[in-house]
């Protein structure tokens, strides 16, 4: 546990590896690339894997995983059969088990690229969009892009630690700018303005949020438009959770915007589809005026996606399928379950004293809560809390801090409603325990 | 024609990218990332994309390509349906819709580190094996584990041409060592002596060879593992094209000598089961003295997996099924009709006289002719030659530049066997009524 607890306490601490083994100078030199400055974050598959280290067999068959946005464990959320069916037609034809461009299949790069154009007031073409494997590789192609001496990128705190891990390979410097709780966290673009110099080359946001849940109104996505184009830097809209919306206010993607300022689109079938581990992800150039879009830009990403190895042919075959004969009833039905999830772990925090929630999720499938640290009795942070937990009760979430926010927990609510509702019941037996005497009752 | 041979000839030129259309300065950085400072090497695809598009409906409808080594639009080069089955099984138990390890699935991983033991003094253990998507992105993965500032790689020349485009990506420096055509495309130990310095930290070999269609004997990959720990390097063996042999020389696997030296060995089910679309690669330590595996390098190598998105995990999960049920004579199947379409190839190219061929390939799937141009007229080079010949017979090769050897060029040879006469009759017609007129008869 020390170990661990350091490691998770210090993600930035281990910027010097220790001595390599063998005293061959080909070995030192492995260990001496690049890689040696940069800081080696924890991953939150990771604390995840290292939390269930500590877990006996007897809990293991109780556990309830809140940790990951991976809902696909459960029975209730399932893609639909013809999913399944469109890969299997590509397979048996046997007409993809040939090398596909390394962009993607002519057919699955239209299909996203007329997907995306249904919510757009302009249309993307299929040049625009480069498919990748899940939105994690789309993240690394936009850092190889932007990626040059002394760049920095403006993300978000808290946020996804993916960008942590590819910006600290890509060398980019990355910046935080702080998500407003108490404003639905809402942008805050002063701290934008502030942290933004001449060598800001893009703002990062992620909507619908992880690990927030936020999901920006139309107005507020403009201002951001604005603000990247005044400071002169793009705008990399994440939308993995695109259109997992529960409540009033409408998923609006940021290519809305791409007049007033260029914006890349990461996004993936991964969450709406239930299929994150088909790997079917996009990086879409949304920039219709052409300002990033030049030739020279559009050639360098070609190359990169030359060595990336790219998709199974057969898997991109799919897409065009699956995207035609999904309807709506399969999305309202994933939304509603969502839905009923969320409000049952809305309320269950709710009814916690150590823990608050400032303001109900909107949409994607993960919320923060705040802890109240002054009345537990023998939890010292988050991370005490969430291995504790994971010990005495065999529920799984993930400490704040590996989002960014000290004494936070980020909570999954992408599981069945009963496996929700018995979590939080776990999690509350747990908080009473763990009180001080005088916060009990 | 004009602007595509220009960048042919000189695949090195375009350094500099042509001033980036906006005004913008985040659009001036974008432009002048540390791209600006690489070569944009052209890749074969890109090539034979180029003599494609010079080809009309009619030429394509008679098409015959030997420029690339992806025989699946051939029906004599089929994988067993056993495969399909395994993927199929995958797909449907719907166990395999989530999120998998970025280096693999375990049982995945465990398949593979078995089928690849089946050759070698020791055992290699599941933790050794990394997924990748193809051989390609073992490749990025080998240059990225490798890297830092001054390093420097030996290759082969002639080579293949995506370790070009990852070096100058990963700003790693390549020197190029000779293979000798005379004595069976052997590796020049003496020209690597020459090359190396402190700061290489491996040597690439590729074997089976892609162009040469070498298969190097135990001797001689033990005179370069003896080399190579000499020198202070490890070895990386690129062996994609492992067990396609098809005369004398029994293919013998380089971490045979990884006691001698570290050996990470790329390859992929690719070119053996017939699926290069399928993307099932793999980048393999190959150590048992353990010197270069480190845990510090492991560590490293998990960290970077976690960024490259991985392959979907059905397709994963069907890896052992597909191994422990393919049998021999599948193996058997595809190595007899290559070395028809070889046999074939071979002595059609002795029967031309402008063209010349060292020796005869022992395995892979391609093989260099030497072009003898004071035979010809009116060809002034190599890409002269391909693009004339694609233009006027439909016929596709690849030039030799493209794989660092002007006026050689790359044949393919794997194609069905009357594909490959039919091509090599329209390769002769093309060289008699090219050829100067006292060279004819």
């Amino acid at each position: 546990m020390n170990v661990l607890r350091r490691r998770l306490l210090s993600p930035f601490a281990l910027t010097r590896p220790p001595p390599v083994a063998s005293g061959m100078p080909l070995m030192e030199n492995a260990g001496a690339n690049h890689w040696t400055e940069a800081p080696l974050q924890i991953s939150i598959k990771g604390i995840l894997a290292q939390m269930l280290e500590t877990l006996d067999e007897a809990d293991r068959s109780r556990l309830i995983s809140l940790g990951i946005g991976d809902p696909t464990a459960y029975s209730a959320f399932r893609t639909p059969h013809a999913s399944e069916d469109a890969i299997e037609e590509a397979l048996r034809s046997r007409k993809f088990n040939g090398y596909a461009p390394t962009v993607g299949l002519p057919q699955s790069r239209r299909a996203v690229a007329e997907h995306l154009s249904r919510n757009l007031p302009y249309k993307i073409t299929p040049d625009d969009v480069f498919l990748t494997s899940g939105c994690t590789q789309a993240i690394d192609v936009t850092f190889m892009i932007l990626s040059r001496p002394g760049a920095n990128v403006l993300i978000p705190r808290p946020g996804f630690p993916m960008y942590e891990l590819v910006a600290s390979i890509r060398q980019v410097e990355l910046r935080h700018y702080n998500l407003l709780p108490e404003r639905g966290w809402e942008v805050d673009l002063e701290s934008i303005k502030a942290l933004a110099d001449e060598n800001t080359v893009a703002l990062v946001i992620i909507n619908p949020g992880n690990p927030c849940g936020n999901v920006y109104n139309y107005q507020h996505l403009k201002e951001i438009a604005e603000t990247a184009r005044d400071l002169k830097n793009l705008v990399v809209a994440d939308e993995v959770y695109g259109h997992l919306v529960f409540r009033d206010t409408p998923f609006v993607p940021m290519g809305t915007f791409a007049s007033i300022v260029p914006v890349l689109t990461l996004g993936s079938m991964s969450k709406r589809w239930l299929i994150p581990g088909w790997r079917l992800g996009w990086f879409v150039t949304t920039d219709p005026s052409g300002k990033f879009r030049s030739l020279e830009v559009m050639h360098r990403l070609k190359k990169y996606f030359d060595l990336l190895g790219g998709l199974p042919t057969f898997v991109q075959a799919a897409v065009p399928r699956i995207i035609k004969e999904t309807d709506e009833a399969f999305f309202k039905k994933t939304v509603d379950i969502l839905r009923e999830s969320l409000d049952i772990c809305f309320s269950g925090i709710c009814d916690i004293p150590c823990l608050s929630c400032p303001q109900k999720p909107e949409g994607s499938m993960t919320m923060m809560a705040k802890l109240d640290l002054s009345m537990l009795e023998d939890i010292s942070d988050d991370i005490d809390f969430c291995f504790k937990l994971a010990k005495e009760e065999a529920v799984i979430i993930l400490p704040g801090i590996a989002v960014g926010l000290k004494d936070w927990l980020r909570i999954t609510f992408a599981a069945d409603p009963s496996s929700v509702a018995e979590a939080l019941r776990r999690l509350k037996s747990f908080c009473q325990r763990h009180s001080k005497p005088d916060q009990q009752g």
